[in-house]
Formats: structure tokens, C-alpha cells, sequence
């Protein structure tokens, strides 16, 4: 196992900008304590993050994960975030890591210490889960009941639907609650039937000639792997939608993938226990190109 | 100030159980970091706590926390507690902390680190917030939609409703968003318009003789000042109750009260803009006989 690289980033926006970028980031130990107990990111999951698919050494959608970064700080009211210190600790932790096929980096910023709230922040690259299972052999998804009516981030958004934030304990409940039932992910369905996103995943369906993803008014994320499997779906010749999808429509579908920066694509082979379709020879032409692009 | 005073806790049941409740225990530095970047407390708020309060070095409702705590890591799945290594742990960081007449002790357990999953938790003991203003000035408090029907946690029990998280973003961003509309704190309604609970407080209201507070099977925490509170009124020939509350019966009640263990009890003098009637005789009678219990 090759060791994980951490980069700790100063990542608040300084008025005046003396340090340079370098000045505000620092190797650390991933195996020593790095973190205070008063810090907000524990004591509350006061904070935000991104993960980074690296192939290859090449960083993938960098710039889209900073936009959804900035969006999810802007949601928290975090202080304004310096992107270019960001970007690059996250660059500098793939390069100060041993040279591999496949590597995720996982940047965090948290509201900081209690009372002071000077923004922490770390970039971690690290060689993640292997995904060669779920992407080759497919996966048996539940539905399960997310709570919320899908238009919640319009009326309550204070309930920080659409914000990649720390409080992600139910996130992880819930794939519990899967593998409970047998399976092995979960599709999110808002309280009013519309299908959402999977706790850590972006959910596409295919019917007919059209990739379909839910609009992500919904409260849910714009998914950055979705976004790049659009321009390849198109350069096939298939259209792409984003709209409403009812959970019967899933249930209909020609086929339905989770996408996320780490396993990239997944089939979903078994839905609430019925099997679905699959196109085996488009699952791995779709694998191998969002593999190999570079954004 | 006083220094804040942090043991870290060996908290998992062992078997067989050769270390003593002393050897689970150490004194540490909170001001140095002692929590990794890989723990999942920190990258997704995957772990639960209690705060108790400690009036002239009396810790409050010891037992109680302890329940509710172990509820807790009942419903994220957590490996068993050893609550006797817990409770020392809190009783530790009293007995080393400089004697003031008020503390708080925040008992936090996470999941531990990535992978590993041997749970990690401390207790810190530390002079919190003054909550004097709020005590007898009393509080604004808008009601804010929680986006869950109030069944929630019956139905569909992975969102873990009811469980004290550390999954907490949403209740700050309620803080910010009352603040932004003028007041303190923030009373959560359920989508079907049932009263529920504060971000970190249970809502008391009187109605003619009697105490009411909303029960707790809607998805929401116990509260163990509420319950002593409730052995107060009922002393002072009060009745008390506990069942669903609508948002128009709060409206129209006789008194308004939030309680948790750091503020004890605060009067709503303002709800959603319209001044709420108080009585200063028995706001103060009960916040005196709170603070003195010894339970």
C-alpha cells in the first residue's frame, strides 16, 4: 500500500494577499493528529468537501469540484474561499505522491476552531476503494425514502440541500440500511416521489436514445462525472436531459448508472430487487472514456 | 479564562475487559490537535455526543446522558459503549478542571478512523457561552420548517432522526437564518406542521396548569433538562405532558420555554415577530431550581 500525501492549505482569501500561494500550504503527517477537538468540522460537520479523481496522474474536472466548492461554502456562509490556494494544494498533493494508475484526492474545509472560525483545510491523495467490481459487475441499488419534498431548497434552504457539507452521517446510514436489504447503494426519492441522487453518486438513466440525470433544483448535486459523461454521450450521438424523473420512470429505464469521481461509472444490475437491462459492450465504452479524459 | 481540560476515551466495550477505567483514559492538550484527517467524525460527521452540565462541580443528569448517548450509537450502529469508561472520562475532566460555579463537559464518539473503525472519543471540560442574557432577557425565536413530515422517523429510520449526531451543519445554518431574520434561536416544524424541537434546545410550552412538551417518538431527542424540569413543575403542582403540539397551539400558549443543559431554561419573549406573555416570577423560579438539582 503506498502512503497517502496530506497537504494542509490556509485557504481563506487574505486582504492584502502578501503570502504566495506556497506560504499557505504544508506537508503534513496523515498518520499524526492534525485536527483540534473544538474544531467545527467535528464537533458539528461544519464544513464542506470534494473529491478528485486522478488517472494516470491527471486531475479530473478540477475546475467544475471548485465551483460546487465555492457554492457549497456560499451555502454555509463560510468566508470567501481562495480557489487558486486550493487548486493548488490539491496539485501539489498528486505530485508529492508516489506515481500511480488511479488516485482520488479528498479536500476538506471546515469553519475551523469554535470561536475563532479561521477556515481549516486539507487536501489528503490518497489510493481510494477499487471500483473494478461495481464498475465490471453492476450493482444491486435500494430506493429508499430521502424525507424531503423535492422542491425543499427552494422553500427551506436553510436545511443546506445542495451543499457538499461534512454532515454526511446519514450518507453513510443509509448504505448500512442497504446492505441490510441485501444490496449494495442507494437511490435518494424525495418524500414526493421524484428520484434524487445516491448518497455519494449521481444517478442517470438512459430511455431510448436519451441519458436523463434529475435537475438538481431538486436540493441534490450537480455531479461533475455526470457532467462529463454528458459530452461524451452526446459525441456517441445520444441526446442528454436533465428534468423531473419520477421513481416509476427508473423503474422503466433502459438502463440506470451511478457516476461519481471515484468508481466513475456503475451499472445498476438490480433495482429494489427486480433486475434491470444492461448493454454490457455501452457500460464499458462509457467506462473507458470517462477514464481516459482529461477536464 | 480558565484552561479547558480534555480526556481522551478508549470508549468501545472490550471483551474480555482486561484494561481498567483508569488505563482507557489519558489527560491530553486540547490546544494541540489530536484528531486525524482520516477520522470519520471529521469527514462525515459519523458519530454522536452529549453535553452535560456541571453547576458548582455537580454534573447534571449523568445517567440520562449516558442513555441517550448509547441510544444514539444504537442507531448509527456503533460498536457497543462502555459507559463506566464514559462516565469516568466526563468525571475526570471535571475533577481536573479549576473549580468554577458553571461548566459544560461536550462528550463526542466518532467512528474512528477510516477503515479501521475502533470508535475515538474524548470528553472536554470547558466554561461555555454565558447564557445569563438569554436567561433573563429571554429570546426571539422564529419557527423554521425542518422539511420532514413529523412520522419521519418511523417511517424511514436511516435518516436518523432522533439520534444526536455530530452531523450538525443544518443547526447551525437554522442560527444564521434566524439571525438574518432578527432573532436568537429557531423553533423546527415538521412539513405537516407539527412543533418539533430547537437546533440544540427542547421546547416547553404551558398551557393554563399545565407543561407540554412535543413527544419524542417525531424524530426528536429526549431532553434531560426537559425531563428534570418536568419533575419541577409537577412539585409545584403543575401538570405535565407530553404529546404532538401544532404550531398554532405554541401561538396561543401561556409561556414559551427553551431547555438544554447549557442554558438551562430561556423564556421566548418574541415568536416570529409577536411578542409572547411571560412571567418573571416562574421563569425565575425554575431556572433557580434547575440549576440547584442535583440529578
Amino acid at each position: 500500500m503506498t502512503e497517502a500525501v496530506l497537504v494542509i492549505i490556509d485557504p481563506a482569501t487574505k486582504q492584502p494577499q502578501g503570502a504566495s500561494p506556497g506560504d499557505r500550504l504544508r506537508l503534513a503527517d496523515p498518520a499524526e493528529p492534525q485536527i483540534r477537538v473544538t474544531d467545527l468540522g467535528i464537533t458539528r460537520g461544519d464544513g464542506i468537501f470534494e473529491t478528485f479523481g486522478v488517472f494516470d496522474g491527471e486531475i479530473q474536472a478540477m475546475q467544475p469540484h471548485l465551483a460546487r466548492l465555492a457554492r457549497s461554502a456560499r451555502m454555509l456562509d463560510l468566508p470567501e474561499l481562495d480557489l487558486e490556494v486550493i487548486e493548488e494544494g490539491v496539485r501539489l498533493a498528486v505530485r508529492e505522491h508516489e506515481s500511480v494508475p488511479q488516485l482520488s484526492v479528498k479536500l476538506v474545509v471546515t469553519r475551523g476552531i469554535e470561536g475563532i472560525e479561521d477556515p481549516t483545510a486539507w487536501a489528503l491523495a490518497f489510493v481510494g476503494e477499487d471500483y473494478s467490481g461495481r464498475q465490471h459487475n453492476g450493482l444491486k441499488v435500494v430506493t429508499l425514502d430521502r424525507g424531503y419534498r423535492h422542491d425543499v431548497a427552494q422553500t427551506s434552504p436553510w436545511l443546506l440541500q445542495g451543499a457538499k457539507t461534512l454532515s454526511y452521517a446519514l450518507n453513510k446510514a443509509v448504505i448500512r440500511e442497504a446492505k441490510r436489504r441485501g444490496a449494495d447503494e442507494v437511490i435518494f426519492i424525495s418524500s414526493d416521489g421524484y428520484v434524487l441522487e445516491g448518497p455519494n453518486s449521481t444517478v442517470i438513466m438512459r430511455v431510448d436514445q436519451s441519458f436523463v440525470t434529475p435537475r438538481t433544483d431538486q436540493g441534490i448535486l450537480e455531479g461533475t462525472t455526470q457532467h462529463a459523461l454528458f459530452g461524451i454521450v452526446e459525441s456517441l450521438g445520444y441526446r442528454s436531459e436533465y428534468r423531473y424523473v419520477m421513481k416509476d420512470e427508473l423503474d422503466r429505464a433502459d438502463g440506470v448508472w451511478l457516476v461519481s469521481s471515484g468508481q466513475q461509472l456503475s451499472p445498476v444490475v438490480e433495482l429494489d430487487g427486480r433486475p434491470l437491462v444492461r448493454d454490457i459492450e455501452l457500460d464499458q465504452a462509457l467506462l473507458k472514456r470517462l477514464m481516459a479524459r482529461t477536464d
